[in-house]
């Protein structure tokens, strides 16, 4: 019998943070393929004899390709059981769930969609600051900083969102922080709107540093911010003041 | 001795999709506050007694006032204790859980934010829409539409959102989704967008209709959706009619 796929967000860090649905599916899962990002707390929910499939992707080192992953959540599903698809934050806010989902459903194989927290909410959170307030920010984006990298024409249309939307969430862009600055300045954005970085977030080393979107590159690299990290920009970042509730 | 209040996301409907840290937190409250949106199932956590306060805000009743629960959250915790200040979805996305934080923050009352899986990532979910996918969507943007309704000039820019981002996500709009879809088509954006609207998303009453910028109103109107819902605007929408998962 075909078996049953379940794409789970584990979270963003902070192992408490999973889903009283997700911690059930990992705890009955037959196998797990699993991410970089989900905690090793999470992963020793697992029930004895589940296989663990470990399908990170180390930045600069090989990894499971994405193909390869779709291959095996078929390969799996068609054994039986079972299946968690373990993903940090959650599937279907970049975390190419959709696509695996896709893949799913065009074998004809069951699944469930299992939300978790995302990173691009919760880690500003743990900062202090909340991507909307009443006066303040109506709106928030949540963007893929990934794409600039390649310098060919992305999608991303930051000039156009420098002055549209109130506070913008920037997810694994700081590589391209400076290039995206740039193009929210020259979008019309005040150089001065405050800019905050936060690494490794939620988890018990968060690291948050404050500047603005015309100093926050050269800060990002003095103080020596690597990813996993979400930049926020927007007025919600002065909030930050008043309500950090955990000190890094 | 001052209590503690906990700022906890119920998330969005389904009992099973509230974190373990909150489901810790309600089972060991000696007082939560909690608004409409809260499921039943998760009230039922809570420990005998416990003191459990309404403090929702239905639709054209009276209603507990932003400044009456605050000064309640002061007051209980001066009685000292562990206080659950319970809020739909996740309470720092348009859950004014920032601003209860700062109410706490100045007058000295420790407190800790707990994110919540927040609707507008996991309702499209349980629609089969991802809000962001490769090549489809790298942007996504939460919006809410109560704002319009005074017919005043809002804070949202509309007409700039139309073309800058790829996916948007409108909370808590429906009054106002003809002045939105006007606005947005007068803004440049395509008015054969799809759109969906999920009303009442992840429970056993989900209810999903879909139509573009043009038609969502009137097949609205016509299909009788009521708050809560959530819409959803862009090629993402698409993507239900393969990703499905659950059927209305």
């Amino acid at each position: 019998m075909v078996g049953k796929v379940y794409i789970v967000g584990a979270g963003p860090g902070d192992p408490e943070l999973i889903t009283i649905k997700a911690a059930r599916l990992i705890r009955s899962a037959d196998v797990i393929l699993y991410d970089r990002l989900v905690s090793e707390e999470t992963i020793f929910l697992a029930k004895e004899g589940c296989e663990l499939i470990y399908v990170g992707k180390h930045p600069g080192e090989s990894s499971t390709t994405q193909e390869r992953i779709n291959e095996m959540l078929v390969e799996k599903a068609q054994e039986g059981g079972s299946i968690v698809r373990l993903k940090g934050g959650d599937p279907f806010l970049f975390g190419r769930g959709g696509e695996e989902a896709q893949v799913l459903s065009r074998e004809g194989i069951s699944y469930e969609v299992v939300p978790g927290i995302t990173s691009a909410i919760s880690v500003p959170a743990y900062a202090g600051i909340p991507v909307t307030q009443r006066h303040i920010a109506s709106s928030v984006a949540f963007i893929t900083g990934h794409e600039a990298s390649t310098k060919t024409k992305g999608t991303v249309e930051w000039e156009r969102i420098a002055q549209s939307v109130d506070t913008l969430v920037v997810m694994m862009g700081i590589r391209n922080l400076g290039n995206i600055a740039e193009r929210l300045i020259n979008g019309g954005r005040d150089p001065k709107t405050p800019v905050a970085i936060i690494e490794k977030g939620t988890t018990k080393l968060q690291k948050t540093i404050t500047g603005t979107l015309e100093t926050i590159e050269v800060k990002a690299r003095i103080e020596g911010i690597k990813p996993p990290a979400i930049t926020i920009i927007g007025k919600v970042v002065n909030l930050r003041e008043e309500l950090r509730w955990i000190e890094d």
